[in-house]
C-alpha cells in the first residue's frame, strides 16, 4: 500500500510545483488519510520538495482502529499540546520554503493566521481542492471497498426487511441497522442511519424520531457501511401493509423511473448536470419541480459527500471509475414521500456499463 | 423557551457593541443552536441592531428532531443551493451594516472571502470566542438537560453490568451500550462510545476494535448521552475475572486518587489549571508524568468538548453553574491502562459543593 500513497504524493507534488508551490499542507481529515493512510486524529501532512512528515498531535497513542500510516513515511510527533498544522508550518519554515499552499476551504480563518504567523518567511497560497480532484477517479482497491461496503449494507437491509417492523420506532430501526452493518464487518456507519416513516418518509438526510411504524406508512431507510474507510449508500422505500394505496404506488413509480433515468445516464464523458437533468426532469413533469432538493446525486470514497455533485448548476463531466450516488425523492409535507438510493461505479459501455454496487431490489415492497 | 434565547441574544449584542460591531454573523452549529434553539443543519444567525434572522439552507424541510428554534425569530429560507452565510452577509448589506463580526476560528478562509465579497461595503472583523464564552456557565434549564443525560447514562452502563462480557467485542458492545442510551431516552450518544479492552484499556477516546472481552482485562468504557442538545460524559475502568493482579489494583487505586483530588479541587474561583494540576501532581508523582493526556478534563454542554479545558497551561478560574468532566488516566503501552472520568456541576461549599452527575460508583468492580 505505500507504493499507492508515495504515487498519490508524487501526483499532488506534480501539481504545486506546476502551480509554484515548494510545499503544502493538508490538513482536511480525508485528504490526509488518502495521501497517507490511516493516520491519528487531527494528523496533518506536510508534503516537501523531495521529503514529506506526517505531524500528529500529542498524545503520540492515538492511533485508528482501522490501521497505520504509510510506514515508509517519517513521522513527527508534537511532544505537548499544540496544533499539528502550526508545527509543520514551522518545520516548512526551517526548510525554507518559500511558498506553503494551504487548504483554504478547511483551515479556519484563525488557524490561517496561527499557521502564517509561525513562519513568517513563507508565502502561504491555497491548494485548492487538489486533493479532491485526485480522488474523484478511484483505483480498484479503492472500489472493491466501497463494493464490501455496499454488500454489508445490502445485507444489513435485507435482514431488517425479514424482521417485525410494525410498532418499533425510527430510532431503535436505526441502531438495529447499524448494529448488523458492524457485524457483518464494517468499521461502522458510513454516516448517520436515517430511518423515516409516514409523513416523515422521502425527507433527504431525516433524522430518525420516536415515530413508530404503522400500517399504510411509506417507509424509507438511507444507510451505508465504512469499510477500510470507503463509505457507500443506500436507500429504498417499502410500504408497510399488505395493499399499497394508489397515490404510494403513483408516487413510487415515478422515483422510480427518474432514478432509472439518473442511472442510464451516467458514463464516461457525461455531464455532471445531464445526469442531474435526467433524473430531475421526469420529477418536474410531473409537477414536482419546487420540492426537489438541489442535487440529484454525489460522489462517495473517504467521504460519503464528495465531489462530484449531480446538480443543475455544476460543471464538469464523469470519468470512467468515479463512483457516485443516484438518489431522487419526493416529499410531500404532512403525507411523506418516497426515495431511492444507489451507489454506482461510472464504467464505459464496452466493460457493461455503470456497476451497480447496492443490489437491494428497487421493487416496491409491501412489508 | 424563547425568553431564553431572546435574552441570551441581547447579552451577545451588548458585547458586540461594545467592540464596536452592529451586527455578528453567527456560524458554529452549537452557538446557533444556544442562541436560536434547535435548527436546520446548516443555519446561520444574523445578529443585528434590532432584529435578527435565521438563515437556513434549502431544501426548507430539513428541521432537526429535538425541536424547532425560537418562533420568535425570523426565518429566511434559501430558495436554491447556497451558503447561508453569504446570504446572510448580503443581507447585512442590504441593512447598511458598517460591521461585521464574524466567528474567525469557525469560518474557513475560503468561506470568509465569499462572505466579504458579497458585501463589500461592510468591514468583517472578528467575533472571536464571544458565544463560546456565554455558553461556559449553564443556567438551571441547561443543568437538568445534563443531568437528565448523565443518568441515562448511568443506566446503559449499568445494565451492561449485568450482561456477560466475555468473549464479545469492543464494537458490539460499544453499539450496546449506544442502543441502551436510546432505550433510555436519549437523542443518541454524546459522542462516539468508547470500549477498549487488555492492552486497548486506558486509552482517551480509543475508537473500538475486534478485540474481544478475556479473563484478566482491564475494560475501560467511556460513553454519554445527548439529551435535549446537551452532552455529558461518564468513564469507567472494570477488571474481568474473579482477582485483579496487583499491577491492576494499584494502578487503579492512583488514578481513583488523582481523579478524587480533581473533583474536590473544582470549586468557584479555583483556576482551571489548579483543578489540573490537583489530578496530575498524583500521576506525576508515581512517575507516569510522561504518559498523561494534555488535560485532566473540559466543559461540557452544547458540544461534548466545551470551555473551559482543565490543562496546565489554561488561564482563567471556575464560576459556579459550569458542567465539567474530571478524567485522568494513565494508558501503558502493551499493558492496558485505567480512566475514571465524572461531569460534576462546579457549586459554591455552602451549596455542598461539586455536584456528580454520573453517579455509578467507582469501586473497582471485577466482573
Amino acid at each position: 500500500m505505500s507504493d499507492v500513497y508515495a504515487s498519490r504524493r508524487t501526483r499532488l507534488r506534480e501539481r504545486c510545483s506546476a502551480s509554484g508551490s515548494t510545499a503544502a499542507l493538508i490538513t482536511r481529515p480525508a485528504n490526509v488519510r488518502y495521501l497517507a493512510g490511516p493516520a491519528p486524529h487531527g494528523a496533518v501532512l506536510l508534503l516537501g520538495r523531495c521529503e514529506d512528515v506526517l505531524v500528529c498531535p500529542h498524545p503520540p497513542d492515538d492511533r485508528p482502529a482501522e490501521g497505520r500510516p504509510d510506514e515508509t513515511l517519517p513521522v513527527h510527533v508534537l511532544n505537548g499540546p499544540g496544533d499539528p498544522a502550526v508545527a509543520a508550518a514551522g518545520i516548512a519554515g526551517e526548510r525554507r520554503a518559500d511558498s506553503l499552499a494551504v487548504e483554504e476551504h478547511h483551515l479556519t480563518v484563525a488557524r490561517h493566521r496561527a499557521v502564517g504567523s509561525v513562519a513568517p518567511r513563507v508565502r502561504l497560497a491555497d491548494l485548492g481542492g487538489a486533493v479532491e480532484q485526485l480522488r474523484v477517479v478511484k483505483d480498484e482497491e479503492e472500489i472493491s471497498c466501497l463494493r464490501i461496503g455496499a454488500e454489508i449494507a445490502d445485507q444489513a437491509l435485507g435482514e431488517l426487511l425479514e424482521s417485525i417492523l410494525v410498532g418499533r420506532t425510527e430510532r431503535h430501526l436505526a441502531l438495529e441497522l447499524e448494529r448488523r452493518l458492524v457485524d457483518h464487518g464494517a468499521d461502522g456507519p458510513g454516516f448517520p442511519t436515517s430511518v423515516a416513516t409516514g409523513p416523515n418518509s422521502g425527507r433527504r438526510g431525516h433524522r430518525p424520531t420516536d415515530r413508530r411504524v404503522e400500517e399504510g406508512d411509506f417507509l424509507s431507510v438511507c444507510l451505508g457501511a465504512t469499510y477500510r474507510g470507503y463509505r457507500c449508500e443506500i436507500g429504498r422505500t417499502f410500504v408497510i401493509g399488505t395493499s399499497p394505496a394508489d397515490w404510494q404506488i403513483d408516487l413510487y413509480d415515478l422515483v422510480f423511473t427518474a432514478q432509472r433515468a439518473g442511472r442510464e445516464a451516467l458514463a464516461p464523458g457525461a455531464a455532471y448536470r445531464d445526469v442531474d437533468r435526467a433524473a430531475r426532469q421526469v420529477l418536474d413533469s410531473a409537477g414536482y419541480g419546487e420540492r426537489l432538493q438541489p442535487l440529484t446525486g454525489h460522489g462517495v470514497g473517504l467521504e460519503i459527500d464528495e465531489d462530484p455533485q449531480l446538480a443543475p448548476t455544476t460543471m464538469g463531466k464523469l470519468d470512467a471509475c468515479v463512483p457516485v450516488t443516484v438518489e431522487p425523492g419526493v416529499h410531500l409535507p404532512g403525507r411523506g414521500g418516497v426515495r431511492i438510493d444507489d451507489t454506482l461505479v461510472v464504467r464505459p459501455e464496452a466493460d457493461g456499463g455503470p456497476e451497480l454496487l447496492t443490489i437491494t431490489t428497487k421493487e416496491l415492497l409491501a412489508l
